[in-house]
Formats: C-alpha cells, structure tokens, sequence
C-alpha cells in the first residue's frame, strides 16, 4: 500500500525521518494524502490501544474524515476531543479543561493521544500526553507548515503565563509525527509563508546546498508543487531531528534551531503576542541575526544581502521595519524584551549568529551596543 | 565538618544513597542535623547559582533558620516563596501561582529549586521544577518521615484533579535529596507513624534480614532513637532507589513500590482524600495484598499473620476495619474504585502480591471474586 492510495492517482513517494533518541526515537513519515492511507504506519504505534484525537473545530471539519479512514480500518476505540483555536488556549485553564475531558472519557494509561492540528493544538495536546497519569503516547499529526517542520518534531510542548510564551512546558517525544503535505493546500498563504520562514531558517543552519536549493525553489513549493513540498518539509524535520538528536533536553546545540529567535520573541512581545505570525517575525530576526554576524565580522556582508533578498523574493519581510505593523519600532523596546528571553542564562543574553551559511553558532558574549546598533538598523527603514 | 557541626555533640555518620540514573543520578544523604551542617553537600550541587526555597509557613518558622545558615554559607543569592499547607495546593490553581511567582522574581533556567518540606510542597514544587522554563534543577529535603523514605525519592511529582489524586503529573528527578532525621523529632506522633506505614512495606519487599530488622527495631525507631531512623530511613530510600532505577518511568519494576497501594488508594478514595493519613491506608493495604495473596496461595498465611502483628505492635491498623473512621466499610464500594485506579491498564487491576516476605510480585489476573472475599474480611470486625 505504501505510497499508493486506493483513490488513485500519482502520489510522491513518502519520506522518513528517523528521530533518533534511542528507547525515544520515532519516525516522521512526510507525504501526500497521508491521512487516509497511513494506517500501515499507524498500526504497529498504536498497536490496537485505544487513541482519543485532540483537535480544533476547523481541522475536524476540514481534515477528521480523511484521518478516520486510517483509523476506522485499525479498529480501535477512538474519540474526538475538540479544543478551542488560538493562542489563548495555551493556559493552564484550558490545559485542565482538557485533562478533565480525558478523565471523563475514561482514558488510561494505555490510551495514545493524537494531536491533529496546528501548533496551539500539538502544544496543548502534547503537554496534557505528557501530564496525564504522567504521561502517556502520544502521535504528531500537525496541519500547518510551521508544526510539520518546528513545533511537532522536537517533543517541546508549553503554555503561555502572564509572563510571556511557552514559559511552561515539558519534553515529551510522541512516539510518530505524520506530515501529509496535501492539508497545506488550504492554508491561508500568510500562514504558509510564515512556515516557510523556519525551512529558511532551516536553510541556513544546513549549509550552501540546503539554503541554494531553497533560493532555486521556493517559487514552485510555495505554489504548492508536491515534489518540492515534500523535499522542504524533509529539510526542515531532518535538521530539527539531527539537532535535538544531539541535545534532546535543549542545554547545547539545541539552541541552534534558535537562529534569528531571540530577535523573534522580542519582536513577538513588543507586538503583542498573536499580533504576528511567529514566522514572519522569525524571518526579520534571521536578518537581523545575520546583520548581528556581519557587524561583528563573524560573517561577510553578502551573506546578509543573499539572507534578505530571498526573503523579499518569497514575501516574507527582510526586516524587522517591513513587518506588517503600523507601528513605529522601537530599539530599545526590543532590546528591553531579550533579557526576560527564556534562554537567557545567568542574565546574559545567547544568541544564535553565523560564521558563514551552514556555521551556526551560540555566543553569549555580544556586546549591547552592537545589539542595539543593529536594532537601530533593522527597524529603520532602509 | 562531615557528621561534625559546629554546634558540638555526638551525631551520627551520615549515611548516602545512591540513586543511580546515569546522567541524572543523585545522592540521597541522611543524617542528624544536617539542614544546618548541609553546605558541603549542597554547594557542588547549587554551585553558586540562584537559589529559590519553596516551603509552608509551617516549616519555614519551625526550620529555615538552620537551613538559612547553611545556605548563607555558600553565598549565593538565595529567596523564600511560601506555598499554602495542604492537599488542597495540589491543584492547577496552586501551581500557576507558584509558577506566576518564580516569574515574578525573575528566576531563569539556571536557577536551584528547593523543595523543603512534606509532600505536598514536595509535589507542587517539584512539579513547577519540572515545566518551569521545561525544568530547572531541583533538590528535595523532605520534612516528614513519608516524604523522607519515600515521595521525594523517585522523581515522580503529581497534583490531583476532581476525578483524584495524583493522576496529573510528570518525572522530574531532583540532582539531590537531604533527609534529616531530626526533624522528626517534632512531627506528631501519627504522622511518624504514617510514614512507617511505607517504611514496612519497604521490609516486605525486600526480605527477611529487613523486616527481621523493622520486627526489632520499630519500638526504638518510633522513639526517635537517632542511630535506627536513621537506619529505617536509609532502608527506605534504599528499596526506592533501587527500584526506581531499574524503571524510572514506571513501566514495570517500579509497580512493586505500590506493595499494598491498590487496596490503600481504594479506601482512600472511599474515605475521601485527606480523611486518612496515607502510610495508615498503605498499612490496612499490606494486610489485605498479604492475606490476597495467601488466599491465592502465593505465600503462607503465617506471612498475613507476622504482618498484622507488626503493624498492630506499632499502632497502625492491621486491617481495613481498624481504620480509624466511624463508618462502615463497604467492600464493593472499594473495589469499584480500583478500576479506576491510574495503575489500571487497559481495564484490568493490576496487584502487588508477596510470594513471600521479599517476594513481590505483579499480578493482572487476580479473579474479582478473590478481591471481594479478602475485602469483606478485611472490612469485618476479626
């Protein structure tokens, strides 16, 4: 069955990536009409236990029947948990809302939970798996580009406090992420873009090769052309899986998948959280790390030139100034933000800069002027 | 210093246990007076890092003045957040204002997370360690003799929902847990005994040579006689760590821990949370899994009979009706809460049974008829 689904038609060969974090290892399988023919992969995860799906109403509506193909022929108990969308679901209401519903349903500590949404619904669902009866199996199948890339590959779940995003949270690895590219389609185009921010990222991280590739196809898999789709999804869960590989509890090297981040999330709070798409700002904070870089002579100029134009050239914004806002940016603000960053250690502040594309690396001795000097640029006009 | 403080006296060696969980094993030190004489141990473990202390009113008046001097000690910069007393703080509620509060202050990944106290402020602490920032480092110095012996040991951290207790929660081992035996001087005299109640069951697991031991020690231990609490405290913790490090996560070994724990759980349930101390519950438990499993013909009734001499010759119940309660016991009523028990899996009671003393043993196929005769025994009057 593998690849050939009984609605017919030509179908891209699935990818696999290995996960590989021995006794917690698992599988991303990525490909197209996945939902309704990955029963083959299903089986031997969910091996005849009883699974609850946590989603939104909009996925449920748009996507549950396609999965219910796979599940139905598993024969297994199976129920619908629906959560509200959005960022403020991310609570610790909402996380005992759900928990609740689960001991309602009578769930066990046999039960797998599958989480079928965007990245609101892989966090909470991933973080109640991770708490209930402390902590039962769990399956990523993630609906946006952004989750199938980031947020469902790496086992981080959170929830957001007063205090700022994802400030609470555990690991908990699910045992089997499906990324079926197919759903992709429906997703607004800003939703997309901003997914696409992180395979940019990705990109960077990986090298000449990886970021080329991306220069030369961008086009064609942000106009939804299955084969390059595929290929971008694989780039951006092989380089999450190769670095939570080499650091799953996020004390070294994983820090790398925080390229252009810091500058992110202190974009993000200056915003107001939700007031951007995380990749959108993801992409203004890869230009100003690579700025950063640059001012700092770690790498040459043109890097930075090669980082913006491609972003321009897709659509997402080169800087932090040509983000989507009416406001006027303030550096200092931004500057402010960084210091409550969760990475900040001891005080100081880690960044992810660049010796050059595919030379990420942490330093968590940039001097403040030169951040700020930087900041002053990026959120200047040009 | 080491055993020698300052204060002057005849203390007793400190005795260490060794929690061996590869990259994330820990000591267990046991002693007299160690809150005050602890800095040796705790400064490689603090290492000049930020430290938070979360503890109760009750414990911060009675001790943080002896652990004060010990931290003082090592000069860093150390707070004190204080939680309510209570089962009730094991709640959701709680731990958002513990987890608020530790923002609040301005904690960040690297800071130290002390849990001082019984085991609620163990468990509520030990679960904002866990999610906090994903998990910061925590050390647990348990204050009663429960905690001591056995819910700071392991890692396991939980609060309780409207469905129960304990049945959200995650593993988050702590990098050190200090069990200071004088403390208990001044614990109330059925909470010392509570705690005992988990001190048998450790006996019972482990054999002869240490129930043999707990038959002629208890009198003197429940004394306070320093030289064999701290023995019995040593013997717990060391049945604990040993079985938790053969499986961490819970998935087989470490069931033998809840010795007599299914029945306790179910009067628990059945008495509401908080009407019993929990080690009482756990001593009627050990009664009714040793005369199940002589029923059964598993090990001799002679076992039953030496563990309800013991327990009576202590003052803890030897059987469910000697439970302190004004209530009937009603068996069915018992055993309809064992299905829902979190160690249930897949619709089935999982027990503890004892081959023997020393023999435990996991059992999913007890007949329902055997459970129910043994309970309605266990509820009569003798």
């Amino acid at each position: 069955m593998k690849g050939v689904p009984e609605h017919g038609g030509v179908v891209n060969e699935r990818q696999t990536v290995r996960v590989d974090l021995a006794e917690r290892g698992y599988d991303i399988v990525i490909g197209e009409r996945l939902l309704e023919t990955a029963d083959d992969v299903l089986a031997p995860v969910i091996d005849g236990r009883r699974t609850v799906v946590v989603t939104d109403a909009a996925v449920r509506d748009a996507y549950l029947p396609r999965l219910a193909a796979a599940l139905d022929r598993l024969e297994v108990r199976w129920d619908t948990v629906t959560i509200p969308a959005g960022e403020e679901t991310k609570s610790f209401g909402e996380l005992e809302v759900l928990l609740d519903r689960l001991l309602d349903l009578g769930v066990d500590r046999s039960t797998v939970l599958v989480a079928f949404g965007g990245g609101v619904v892989g966090d909470v669902a991933g973080f109640a798996a991770a708490l209930f009866m402390r902590g039962i199996d769990l399956i990523q199948v993630p609906t946006t580009l952004m989750s199938q890339v980031d947020s469902a590959v790496g086992g981080k779940n959170a929830i957001n406090t007063r205090h700022g995003k994802n400030l609470v949270g555990t690991f908990h690895q699910p045992r089997l992420v499906l990324d079926d590219v197919s759903v992709l389609a429906s997703l607004p185009r800003r939703e997309l873009l901003s997914g696409y921010g992180e395979v940019v990222k990705c990109g960077l991280i990986r090298g000449e090769a990886a970021f080329g590739w991306l220069e030369r196809n961008a086009s064609a898999l942000l106009a939804l052309d299955t084969g390059p789709l595929i290929e971008a999804v694989r780039l951006g869960c092989e380089t999450k899986a190769r670095i939570v590989t080499s650091d799953e509890r996020d004390r070294g090297d994983r820090a790398l998948v925080n390229l252009g981040h810091t500058f992110a999330h202190a974009v993000e709070t200056e915003a107001g959280h939700g007031a951007l798409p995380h990749g959108e700002a993801v992409a203004a904070g890869l230009a100003a790390a690579a700025a950063l870089s640059a001012k700092l002579g770690h790498c040459d100029r043109s890097v930075v030139e090669r980082v913006r134009n491609h972003l321009r050239g897709t659509g997402l914004p080169d800087r932090i100034a040509a983000l989507a806002s009416n406001r006027a940016w303030d550096p200092g603000a931004i500057f402010g933000h960084m210091a409550h960053d969760k990475k900040t250690i001891g005080g100081r502040v880690h960044f992810v800069l660049l010796g050059g594309i595919g030379a990420p690396f942490v330093d968590g001795t940039v001097p403040e002027d030169a951040v700020l000097e930087v900041l002053g640029g990026e959120c200047g006009r040009p």
